[in-house]
């Protein structure tokens, strides 16, 4: 197992979550953070490593003022955890970028850079020699891309469905149990599974970017968020949840993107063609979607040697974020299951 | 990525499913078979490579008389895929252990084997230096060993729900819809599904072979078949399926396995404390197992620090299982998924 020494950038639920697993699986996994960074509160850096127990419980990390640049940094793994823009990717692209360049391998949770720059990102680690690990980005957990390399080789996915969009799921999901849309959307917010401003959630810009990413990473497309087409979810959808539940049905908010017919073989730059939408759609009980309820997220992957693949992950908390990560962190530090 | 030479023991519908997907795929893997064995349908044997596109349309292989011992067969990977005897486990358990011995890789699609024997098995792999694959025992290329070792590094499996026996949950999907037992069972036999004697499968040894393998495997148990409680899927089983299907339920065969809580740090040779059955369960819509219907086949792992995952397999195939035995040898070659 290679020796990582972590340098944290972002110290909020998820870095915290992130960092009380390590401590308590410190036995198995012998990373040392170097570095925690945040962008109001502080930070602490020492080569030697900074004592994560105590930091669990600062609210504001010792050293003040400007934290040194990504490359004066000690560590050689760049754990990306900072809260973002997800309609431009910053400063989280910025950060990626200048670990990339000083050959630190990176870790983010962060979608939008992978959304809107995967190639050139992919790129970037290519001539750094080095990985670029984003497993949390599109369901926390719940196995995508660890998936596709392990259980899923040389099999083509043709098409995607998922739901992973925790907000509109909840809102959704609230509503054919018959609460309000604003007291359920109030809920998610409180629960902070919804931003302040939800129009990001409801509008399927969350779930755009993931249904890019997907498309991008899984299915060699090229796509902008901007070609996700979205349908946005609001109270008239909620009324109709309502609906659907009385028939037995349940309306979810559903990503699907498929592969279109090419009659080339897709050049590299330009990718697979595909087509991706955001919408609520109603399901039937016996549609493996169908009991994906509340906080819970999940994907169908249609593929040509392994037929139709369902992975759901129930009802996860910020530590499963957290354990995507982790896992991320294993897979670079070469590290084997022993089954 | 290693060289590997197949022997291929048995070539019923699963080895030769296998060898047109080899055949179909032969520029991306490199596989040379050098041994195809039947039991009574002849063996062809070839250290420079036999020609799988002539073997597949073959009902009898060229050379007649005793098949050369395993020993003597010129490959390096032992592919088993023999029909057997599930109580015992023979005779593919004699053809792995043999393989072991001369330090040839091993895949097995037989349960038999790797339910009764596991430990042993894999005592023997591990003096041989030689990997022991078995993805797919359980269901098909539903991801389950793969899915551990890449997606659930360090997790603690805790609980194990699954839907893994064809016959009994098409004899019980076919209830929820009217069909009567008899002819559900007989279709499931026009299939190839279910074998011309179905107590086997209704009676639960099927199911519970594979929770064997499961609690054995995953979870670090060192149980028996016989320590599976079964409880039988008749007609009175599926009267009530179309009862339940008429209240909007389903009923479906189900295995648990759980991890019971011990005192005492389990020592190796004793293995976990588990608790496992088999029986037809009622579920209500929103259960992650409730619309794994017909042919489906689901797993739901209950685990520490990922939290609940569910894979389902989507009525797959023959082509599926192939796949899976091709997804061991991949890995055996050391083949890295290029994403």
């Amino acid at each position: 197992v290679r020796d990582l020494r972590l340098d944290i950038i972002g110290f909020g639920h998820v870095g915290r979550a992130l960092a009380r697993l390590l401590l308590s699986r410190c036995e198995d996994v012998p990373f040392k953070v170097v570095s925690l960074v945040t962008a109001h509160h502080g930070w602490w850096s020492d080569p030697s490593g900074i004592d994560l127990s105590k930091a669990v419980d600062m609210t504001e990390l010792p050293s003040k003022g400007p934290p040194p640049k990504i490359a004066d940094l000690p560590g050689n793994v760049l754990v990306e955890l900072t809260t973002l823009d997800p309609r431009t990717g910053r400063p989280a692209l910025d950060h990626i970028q200048d670990a990339l360049r000083e050959r630190k391998h990176v870790v983010t949770a962060n979608k939008g850079p992978i959304a809107h720059h995967y190639p050139q990102l992919l790129g970037h680690a290519w001539v750094a020699g080095r990985q670029l690990r984003f497993e949390a980005t599109v369901a926390d957990c719940l196995p995508v891309f660890d998936l596709a390399r392990a259980a899923l080789p040389l099999a083509e996915i043709r098409r995607i469905r998922g739901i992973v969009s925790s907000t509109t799921n909840h809102v959704l999901s609230a509503a054919a149990r018959g609460v309000p849309f604003a007291e359920a959307l109030a809920d998610a917010q409180r629960l902070g599974i919804a931003e302040a401003d939800p129009a990001n959630d409801l509008e399927g810009w969350d779930a755009a970017a993931k249904a890019t990413i997907l498309a991008n990473v899984l299915l060699g497309a090229r796509i902008g968020i901007d070609e996700v087409r979205r349908t946005a979810i609001d109270e008239r959808t909620a009324d109709e949840a309502a609906r659907a539940a009385r028939q037995g049905a349940r309306l979810r908010p559903v990503i699907t993107v498929e592969r279109l017919p090419s009659r080339t073989r897709p050049h590299h730059l330009e990718g697979t063609r595909v087509r991706a939408s955001f919408a609520a759609v109603r399901l039937d009980p016996l549609d493996p979607l169908f009991a994906v309820d509340g906080l819970s997220m999940a994907l169908e992957l249609e593929t040509d040697l392994a037929g139709t693949v369902v992975v759901q992950l129930h009802d996860p908390h910020v530590d499963q974020v957290a354990y995507a990560v982790l896992t991320d962190l294993l897979e670079i530090a070469g590290w084997r299951s022993p089954v």
